[in-house]
């Protein structure tokens, strides 16, 4: 229990914890004041208070001051973020999709003001550094997801411009085919949009609830998946195979219920099949 | 015709322009660098030379140097990229976005590395100011599209972000409803993910080809109003509205006829219909 947090620290605490310990200490205190506010606004000192030491032995653990610091919280948020997009690939694929999305959005929740500050850009703590943070963050959300389509996204191209300590996909995800350009760009656009409406649901309040946000992303990426498999044909054998897993009860069947009358009143653009000769 | 490219431009030349014209000039000249290299790679040397002006003349008009330079240019380029977003509210509307996309696809191409610099973030030039000038051009994006589908995005919320000069919104459209949060979100987010889709074709060598990267951006909204419809009153009123405004050869018509045969993947997830009674 400590409760020094506007006293010096006491002269021996810090002796108690190995140098691991007091950095993850201070990076559970740095990440504690970002996650809610814009990192211009954090000091040193409050992270110091935070995490009930003194602001020089918080240089000395980040000789680069708040810089370095944000830079390390942020790959430490990158890496949990990571863990939520862990899902085993069992059961139907878009209720996977759903429990990977209710994380995210758990973890957009706790991490409101910073994510968001992260995200709009334009702060001074950006740097080539924290891009490439977020970058590796949304190659390992559209490994995940693409993983759920029976494929992976690593090509030569992708490979050659990421470290190798960056890459998610394990060796044994080599046994999945290489997804194909159009499927690529169709779940990455689709992480776009997830990150836009998830920066609007912050800014509205959260609003509306997780739940339906969620289960308005799942529609999004079942009829983004429709009408690519509509002119791409790898994507209708990946839309194929998904179908087959799914369940009348969950997302894709009862999207398909409810998009029926909508696409009735698309009946006079249809023209009428021609008759077998 | 100026040839005065290495040399000190003769003592007279710059009383020939008046201060806007030469401020256009030395814009233009920046704006033709800086669409084609990072930002961090254009010095204000090479601005000077390629305006045919000496440096000194730059920083009279640009006392900020490049930074100042840079963000004048943006918002030269945002302004030429809002003035690609117009189009009159004629003829089907899947055929209007479609005009938008093939004229914001060619800025794109023209303006390839810039527009990837700074849409990465990362960037020492990206500020505050940066960031305020992108996010007016996503606000225009979106009163466009949203227009098109016979609504407008301003609300009062949103207007209080926003300075009077940045709005694009006439006072023509005011007769049109506001968009709810849903029909808002859903814009928002295809506009981001046009964005995404737009950067990962700058990565791909300009692949595939920008009619039928268009072609898929347009069904991504087509399907993206279609499930958005299935659980939101406003955008299913929307869609009907539209519908009528859609002919069987354009890009509605041509999906509706491609999709089914994907939908009837889905037969075993509807249940029949139950019996009259």
């Amino acid at each position: 229990m400590k409760s020094t947090a506007a006293a010096p620290p006491p002269p021996r605490a810090y002796r108690r914890l190995s140098v691991e310990e007091r950095r993850a200490q201070l990076l559970v205190a740095a990440l504690g004041l970002f996650a809610h506010r814009a990192p211009d606004e954090v000091s040193l000192d409050e992270v110091a208070v935070a995490a009930g030491v003194s602001r020089p032995l918080v240089y000395r653990y980040f000789p680069g001051g708040r810089q370095q610091l944000y830079e390390a919280a942020l790959g430490s948020a990158a890496d949990e973020l990571k863990l939520c997009f862990t899902e085993p690939p069992v059961g139907p694929p878009t209720e996977r999709v759903a429990r990977v999305l209710d994380r995210y959005l758990r973890f957009v929740d706790e991490h409101d003001t910073g994510f968001s500050a992260l995200l709009r850009g334009g702060s001074v703590v950006e740097t080539s550094r924290t891009t490439t943070i977020v970058d590796g963050v949304r190659r390992a959300a559209a490994e995940e997801i693409l993983s759920h389509l029976g494929r992976i996204g690593d090509t030569d191209a992708d490979a050659g411009k990421q470290s190798a300590g960056e890459r998610t996909a394990g060796p044994q995800s080599t046994r999945a085919r290489s997804a194909g350009p159009r499927l690529r760009m169709m779940v990455r656009s689709w992480i776009a949009a997830v990150e836009a409406a998830s920066l609007i649901w912050l800014d509205e309040g959260k609003q509306p609830p997780a739940a339906e946000l969620r289960g308005w992303l799942v529609d999004h990426l079942i009829a983004l998946l429709a009408a690519t498999a509509a002119t791409d044909e790898e994507t209708a054998s990946v839309v194929r195979d998904l179908l087959a897993l799914e369940n009348p009860e969950g997302p894709a069947g009862r999207l398909a219920e409810l998009v029926i009358p909508v696409v009735a009143d698309a009946a006079h653009l249809l023209t009428p099949a021609p008759a077998a000769d």
